[in-house]
């Protein structure tokens, strides 16, 4: 894998979203307790992967660099859902977990109370991002309405609530295909195909034929596949100071992951399949005449991440 | 106080938004643990005050019936935003209350896991619901646009956070009365001016000088208050089997209150004051040819109830 490809997107992810995050709570407000405990999570070292496939949608399609500042303050947005799920999934009640991305949880720092608050927070501030910018432009409605229900119970939290209803680790394989595909997928793809659905103004309607947007959510579908199983298998083989996060908790929670069902080999030949369906749609995009070069740096990555 | 009057309103506002609560969640998923959950707070007894208020500005205004379906749509919508905000207040971590309306809180019967994750799901799915009306219906993108920042940093959850942060009893009054503007005023205004924002389709510059919404969100200020220091009055003097919740809580956690700041008295003459302010407010509606008759009963309610 080509480390210094995947590690350049990265950068220009970080200086690209970085001033858009500064400026989601207004300064005038900045000493509130809750508030400090968003920006802390919200600046927890992430490594603002879905605001990277943002940039990759928009740079492989081409699409007006007029609409780069909309397609950042929804990347903020999404960054923001991000946060509020693990700081509410990092609770004791939920994983209880007091590492994340190599920093104490937002929960171990402020307490569960500001923690619990402060996920609210940033929910309910990301869907007033999302209703201003509606009012401004009409036609990003569906755009905004489309990543509200990635993150509820038909996407994010519906795959959260699958999550903590099971509690055997025999579930079936299609169980757990279709959790991960909503507490991990649904942002995925709205981080995929938000772009273009910005960039057309698209309606509903619209999107549920359009060639390109199927096209984007299979891809996502894929990509959000590559990177939980990945997941599961770093859970297994890599340690926290490598990963920043506790490992081997799949096991002490007694979850079924994807390791758990498949065995490790069998894990790692399910990563390679997604990969394959993954260079198959992204061929397609390039025979189309779309450059694909960094969305094949992240397909790399995906396969061959260690951390 | 005409207790049959208020008793007519609540029953009328019950058969209202009953049927309306019983859609928020397809059925297909009822059987989700999530589900359950929120639907078992969403329907644990509530007074239904939102919605009634609701109700009373439509019939005040003298709105078109047409838009009825519309306001009953978001009474349900903000009914959901009040039961989130309850769920997460009552969690062990923030006021810890095992008593809610008389039954159980949400934790207690389905822990602390799926009461967090409950509380996300109202958020969550009420914000979905206002982006799916706003897609069908352009011009409501303001209402939504406002109930969604009442819910927020300047409004609900702002309140809360000051209140967290708020250990100490004898902070000054002003704040107090800013903490509860926000953390009670905020959805009690959405609920009293939203009827009128959908019947105009108006727009963020218009509701800035609009004569009839200042009037009406004048109105929500003081019934705010008058029901939040009624609360405080109630927490001291009634039991907790009239109250349907624990009482001399502010007491054992060394909350200030508009009775520990002004004294029992004090905040009776605070509440009469309130209450008169909301007379002028109705007398001038009343003037320009409006039925003020069930916000009267309402007034009348705030100023004598024992629960």
């Amino acid at each position: 894998m080509s480390e210094a490809g995947i590690v350049a997107l990265m950068q220009k992810t970080e200086e690209w979203i970085t001033p858009e995050l500064n400026t989601v709570f207004e300064k005038n407000i900045s000493d509130d307790i809750t508030v400090k405990a968003a920006m802390y999570s919200l600046f927890a070292g992430g490594k603002r992967l879905r605001p990277m496939m943002m940039r990759l949608t928009s740079g492989m399609l081409g699409l007006d660099s007029s609409i780069d500042p909309d397609v950042k303050y929804f990347a903020a947005t999404l960054e923001m859902i991000h946060t509020y799920s693990l700081i509410h999934d990092d609770l004791p009640a939920m994983d209880n977990d007091d590492l994340r991305r190599g920093k104490p949880t937002c929960h171990k720092v402020y307490g569960e109370g500001i923690a619990t608050l402060a996920g609210d927070l940033l929910l309910n501030s990301a869907m007033e991002r999302l209703f201003s910018i509606s009012e401004k432009n009409p036609g990003y409605i569906f755009a905004a309405s489309a990543m509200a229900s990635n993150a509820g119970l038909y996407g994010m939290i519906g795959g959260q609530s699958i999550d903590i209803a099971s509690t055997e680790k025999n579930i079936p394989l299609e169980k757990l295909i279709e959790l991960q595909e909503k507490k991990t997928g649904a942002l995925i793809e709205a981080s995929i195909v938000t772009p273009y659905y910005l960039s057309k103004q698209m309606t509903r309607e619209q999107s549920a034929s359009d060639e390109t947007a199927i096209a984007l959510r299979k891809l996502a579908s894929h990509i959000g596949l590559a990177f939980q199983i990945r997941d599961d298998i770093l859970d297994v083989i890599s340690d926290s100071e490598t990963l920043g996060k506790s490992t081997g908790k799949d096991e002490r929670d007694s979850k079924a992951t994807f390791v758990t069902l498949l065995g490790l080999e069998g894990a790692e030949n399910r990563v390679e399949a997604e990969i394959a369906s993954i260079k198959d749609i992204l061929a397609d995009f390039r025979n189309k005449g779309f450059d694909t070069t960094d969305y094949e740096i992240l397909t790399d990555y995906l396969a061959n991440r260690d951390r």
